[in-house]
């Protein structure tokens, strides 16, 4: 069997997500089904990890295995001729490794959450970013805080009560934010992120602006290990996955 | 009777242009509806001038007259809460001399085209941007041939066979070709735009971009006044509406 590896963007507003569910109408129904259709073969995909109704992705990673003799070159058109167009295959699919997995073998994932700020929301970016209608946010506060999440920290406070993971030791490599316009984004970098993790920063880091929560409050948040210390979880829609990285770029 | 000015942006996607026809669902319709749940009374809106359906805007102008005493600062809160997310009042409204009118008072229009150069589309801009499959556009030509459509012409090979406008003459102050990173926007600001005119200069300077047409051609296309020398109408949805000046930031 071959082991192929995709990448993909997708705007996430009419899915219920990434990963099948039994409500339906998933990111990974949709490949599956467009790979059935290709391979002629009921194909499993995995990816790197889910991604709730309404996120985005502009760089997700799944693979698959299967006998299909298609060319590596050519699984990225073939796929996208059967995809819709919110969802597509946006770099040429690579052989991998048996023991290549798209969620296990991740090294580090970065996520985006962005937010409009102003009056009136920004038609076209409404799907894509927060609305946040008062200009008060206090973007130096919110940097701040941004770099006290930084490092390995026990991100209980940052995930919902019933997060199944073992550990809730997580390390943010990079946190960064950038204001153009009207347009807030915050970006972190780490080797994981537990269930609404980042959302819950968002959220945090938006009352931070707010004025609602100090700065210096993020230490204690992290040290109390307790979801109710931190800020509300920030609506879906606002999130993307940027990139997932697989360490080959260390190679280089 | 007061006469209100107001500026809005809208994705265009989902209706059928802007101007009020039998089949209904217009911008024009659905803001007199909400103007007319704002104000108790039928409401009468003029456009600046139509976009057609899937064509954006991000500053229509329309105005309308009416008895109502609403403030000036609450007429765009207002209106926007009565709007759905995909139109969009964009500035605090303006009281206006009653002989103001939004289409006949305009000075000067700016369009964009925009395009997305690529192997893939990008699935956020999918509805915004017109997708250019090959990377094989020559911006050096396009650019040369943009020039080339500035100035006081005869546009009548740049418009549908049966527009009815009395004179096809022109004046396009400026035009202008922006590219970064995979899309390629092309600006045009001018004292009026005939039916279809800027999608048929995109769809002409796309050909030139492809080598169908030398950039030297589009004098002679503009001297021959013949719909058929010039290239295909571009698709709608690439097509914004940027902006409408009344004249105002001359007195500045």
């Amino acid at each position: 069997m071959r082991n192929i590896r995709m990448k993909i963007a997708y705007d996430g507003t009419r899915y219920n997500g990434f990963q099948t569910q039994p409500g339906g109408n998933t990111i990974q129904d949709v490949i599956e089904s467009a790979l059935e259709t290709l391979t002629g073969a009921r194909t499993r995909i995995v990816g790197s990890g889910r991604t709730d109704a309404r996120v985005h992705a502009e760089g997700q990673v799944f693979n698959f295995h299967t006998e299909s003799r298609i060319a590596v070159e050519r699984w990225a058109l073939a796929l996208n001729s059967r995809l819709p167009e919110d969802i597509r295959v946006v770099e040429t699919a690579a052989e991998v490794p048996d023991d290549f997995h798209a969620r296990f073998s991740a090294k580090r994932k970065t996520y985006r959450y962005s937010i409009c700020i102003g009056k009136f929301h920004d038609v076209f970016r409404r799907n894509f970013e927060f609305h946040h209608p008062s200009p008060k946010l206090d973007v130096d506060a919110m940097r701040e805080a941004l770099l006290r999440l930084q490092g390995e920290h026990d991100f209980t406070s940052f995930t919902t009560n019933h997060a199944d993971e073992k550990s809730h030791v997580r390390t943010i490599y990079s946190a960064e934010l950038r204001v153009e316009d009207r347009r807030l984004d915050l970006y972190w970098t780490g080797n994981g992120f537990l269930y609404n993790m980042v959302r819950i920063m968002a959220g945090t880091l938006i009352q931070v602006g707010q004025g609602k929560i100090g700065e210096a409050a993020i230490s204690d948040i992290l040290h109390g290990r307790n979801r109710l210390l931190a800020g509300p979880t920030a609506v879906a829609h606002g999130l993307t996955l940027v990139d997932v990285d697989y360490g080959e770029s260390d190679e280089e």
